[in-house]
């Protein structure tokens, strides 16, 4: 298998590094022969290419069997213009790729409760997939901007009934492989797209008798996942909703430095990414959770290359390093030890192997 | 003064009573004439007159010096056509009068962490004002629907350079008011729109030396809210993010059924209502918690009439009312007194006169 690395900005580049090593090691472990090939993007790109997605980014990333990606941006390119913004990488290349479906899982960990804000009593147990439209709405629709006087503006939430059939059907697989419970997101009671939204799952859900459907209005959710994250099995909503709930969720099990994300379209080709993004703050100092990014290489192993066991393997192993009381800075762990990247990962490795 | 009372759907009819005697209480006791006369809005008036928003529900608005609202739709009207939901009533009158600023206090109270879903670590001391820009944005802009063969469907983020403008001033004036610092929260490293907010918040800050500015990702703001309530003072946001930012930070305290907001305009004219919504699971029991709408009257004491001794006198008394033990059924209080929503309010009256 041969995969693209996007290592991106800030501690892209150090948890890239964790992904590597990782990789290396499954592959050794489990006799596969994983080629990788390292290619610029977001604010790298710009500085070297003057561009955030240069061609030979697209080109590559269309020969790879899937991408990982560390993470774009700082407040070093705040200056720059609109087009050669580092963001506009990631969101190029998702939509170069065709990577409609962004799939987002957040888990409460035990061990990691006294990073929770969530008093235990309400968090316990949780387990939600958010699943988010990523190649429409508002992100990409026509026409935005202003009008000549400069007084006025727009921006266009525009989607295709065949855009949101495609990730709602992904959610109701989705649900089916877990409890069979959808959560549809939407504003119903004001956009029109919402409507055309609602249609659609009611719509698909005929073809999946075993899951059952839940409409809630996105005012309703941002409350739901705070009061009662434990009544969410898969929750799917649109790009920019999604947006938001999906980092809201982040943040409720205290593990956000752990959380991976997959960007995937139907043949199973995806973008791993972990969800914490460049960190600037700590950028350098060799200090950041490579959980996130090794997480994100497990979710590659299972929906882009069907490495089922391999997967598991990562995600043991990653379990067995956080039972042992390993953590890095962001995780505060009672009698637990302080790790930085290099030696975290070389933990995760050991129970690897 | 004179003031049209809105009850609407729901627990609206109940917890308008409790305004009415509120009010009544206030006028003896400060010697005011509060006249007051009900007019239909959204389910119930779909019912009766075939429309949320009669005609002359907004003549009676036109007249009147303030506006109460107590809360509009419920499953009842699910099936009806999109231009008779009870929420066009809300949306309608607010586009009507021009009510452009939407102002929602989130405070905790000690007397209410028990409710709380965060740690006392996280959301003790949080006293945050969320000003939400209510009248354009996605809720209005046009185009909005299906293109001819229904397999498309837009809606539209449209603003006027002077809508924000007067929104952001409103904003800077409350922090100036307050604790001297403006959260402006977008989405700039992507819409149009967050770009030209941006331009207009930087400009204004000009007018305010003695504000301090800051900038957020409305995805950050989402993880922002809950990690660390407390570092919020104002927050101001266009309409779609403040629909979903104020509705998060209304369940960060527990106190959801106590919260209580404004919909004003520059003239000082406004709506109160509260936060909580027409609650159908326990509408017409008389359980309903009174406190949301008992602050929306002092908020209309102190916004609209500037009555601020009277708008602290009832503030007051709610304090006192917690801090006795009395507490509805949605704000459990070890060894408190649980109340119905008349003997609550009688309680609120006790202590103000
Ligand atoms: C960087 C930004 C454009 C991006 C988004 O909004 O999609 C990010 O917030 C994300 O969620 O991956
Ligand atoms: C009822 C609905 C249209 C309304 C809105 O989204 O503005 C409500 O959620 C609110 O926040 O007042």
């Amino acid at each position: 298998k041969h995969i693209s690395l996007l290592p991106g900005d800030g501690v892209g580049k150090e948890v890239m590094e964790s992904a590597e090593a990782v990789l290396q090691a499954v592959g050794t472990e489990f006799g596969h022969t994983f080629t990788t090939e390292e290619r610029a993007i977001g604010g790298e790109a710009v500085d070297h290419y003057d561009t955030p997605l240069p061609e030979a980014t697209i080109q590559a990333s269309e020969q790879a069997d899937a991408l990982l990606l560390g993470a774009v941006g700082g407040p070093k390119w705040d200056g720059v213009s609109a087009a050669k913004r580092p963001e506009k990488g990631l969101l190029g290349i998702r939509k170069a790729m065709g990577l409609f479906a962004n799939l987002r899982p957040v888990k409460w960990f035990p061990a990691l409760q006294s990073a929770s804000p969530l008093k235990e009593s309400v968090i316990a147990g949780s387990d939600v997939l958010i699943i988010r439209e990523l190649t429409g709405g508002l992100y990409f629709g026509e026409p935005r901007g202003r009008n000549g006087q400069g007084d006025a503006v727009v921006d266009t939430l525009s989607y295709q009934r065949a855009e949101m059939e495609r990730i709602v059907d992904k959610a109701f697989q989705s649900a089916h492989m877990r409890r069979g419970h959808v959560t549809s997101v939407d504003k119903a009671n004001v956009l029109e797209s919402s409507r055309m939204w609602r249609e659609v799952v009611e719509a698909k859900s005929k073809d999946y008798p075993d899951v059952e459907v839940e409409h809630m209005l996105v005012d309703a959710a941002a409350m739901a996942l705070i009061t009662q994250p434990n009544q969410f099995d898969v929750l799917v909503t649109e790009n920019m909703f999604g947006d938001i709930l999906s980092d809201e969720a982040s943040v409720l099990t205290g593990s956000l430095g752990m959380l991976p994300s997959a960007s995937i379209r139907s043949d199973g080709f995806g973008l791993y990414e972990p969800v914490h993004g460049s960190a600037p703050d700590i950028a350098g100092q060799g200090s950041v959770n490579p959980l996130g990014m090794i997480l994100s290489v497990a979710l590659m192993l299972r929906h882009s290359f069907q490495m089922t066991e391999e997967a598991s393997a990562v995600e043991q192993a990653v379990q067995e390093t956080l039972n042992h009381g390993y953590h890095t800075a962001d995780l505060p762990q009672e009698n637990g030890q302080l790790m930085d990247t290099e030696h975290m990962t070389a933990a995760v490795i050991d129970y690897l192997t």
